[in-house]
């Protein structure tokens, strides 16, 4: 079961070779990211972060990029669950351009469940846990 | 007397018609202002901000564009204080770019004095009254 | 007659005071403009900059900050038309945050169709009139 | 043999959580990749991009993130180069912070010189292999 978020490319989002900048297609990951919580998690991702003083930032990143982005393009960007820990969740991103269904960006994305006031990693609640397990891929 | 910063456009900077992205030239503007912190303030933007608990965020803003800045140019940027208030200073800015010293952007940027926690205004102290008489404009 | 688009603030829009950073708020006008010529133009704005190779350059603006963005909020940029020129265009922007209606932000921002390869203005067309005529301020 | 580039954190550079979004990471190396070029390179990016019409995008990533950077810090990114292919160059990258020399990031990044115009693989020339030897890790 995926999550997916569909994002315009921007004026902006462009590098002086005219294709998206490469450190944006991360940039669309954490909007799906912040998209899943909206549409699904007991409090959204800026509630968690402000409110409950909690986060999941990014310890490990492997990513392989395979077709550019340009202006115009829309992202398809595909969110899934790897992998659980006790702190921690693997997310697998797919981005595809809309226009053709060429996959761009292949990534795996480690994140730890951390108190912000503290930065130390939070056993995943039970709600959570929950929440992630309709994203778990089936296929590893 | 003005005050001068430096700053490479970088990969990221440019849109999709291949020059600088007009918002990036607030940007240059804001690292200009960071950069005169660093050179002459009692504690720098950061530390202002952070331990201080105060900040200058912008209320009003006149500006034009006359000239691109490219993806390889060099933004000089210039800093004067156009008008001190009791608890507003409205900047100068002047973006030339490096290889021609063609005017590309001016603008009269205001600014407030506030407390961080309670966005209010605060009046400037003599500390930041002499800070900013460094860089008044004669001319006006 | 205005054109609305409504905008997430996304996690990295925030300062190091943690409220929207001002250039920021011309990223979201620019952005509901890109909106405007996708629900209304005869070719979206990458169509018109990629295939057409025109442009609307920013050359002034006149613009106030009234009240803050933070991370959460959502922003709803209204877009009008301000006056057009032979080959000028000053659009209207008015950001309001959603949960309170307060407005943020006011600005007049001024463009020039250019051909995007000379930078050298163009007249505009009576395509492009008529579609900015609905847009047009009756208040000025 | 690594480049150094040092880099102060800017106001825009935190996110919601207040501390440096993990994209800009990546944009940290990318400008440290770009300084490494205007230090040493036969000519620099912003040319070798637009007047040869090549570059070297990014096909994979490796990286890892052990310590936040804040708004006041300084990154020292380091630059070195693991291994050289015929088409590719894959660099190292480490991200310090300067006030207390804690490793913040490591990446290992993966690039291709293509021509921009067909996106083509292209050898690396003698010029450009003599060039990243410089680089070269000895510890692999």
């Amino acid at each position: 079961m995926a999550f997916t978020s569909v994002q315009k490319i921007r004026f902006d989002d462009v590098d002086g070779a005219g294709i998206v900048y490469y450190p944006q297609f991360f940039h669309l990951c954490h909007a799906a990211f912040e998209d899943f919580f909206d549409s699904a998690a007991p409090v959204s991702y800026p509630q968690l972060v402000r409110e409950r003083r909690m986060g999941f930032p990014t310890v490990a990143i492997e990513s392989s990029f395979s077709a550019p982005l340009v202006y115009g393009d829309v992202a398809v960007v595909e969110l899934t669950v790897e992998r659980m820990g006790s702190t921690s969740v693997t997310f697998g991103y797919v981005i595809r351009r809309k226009r053709d269904g060429a996959v761009c960006f292949r990534a795996r994305v480690t994140t730890v469940l951390v108190s912000i006031d503290t930065m130390k990693p939070m056993a995943l609640s039970a709600e959570y846990r929950s929440l992630f397990e309709r994203l778990l891929s089936t296929k590893k």
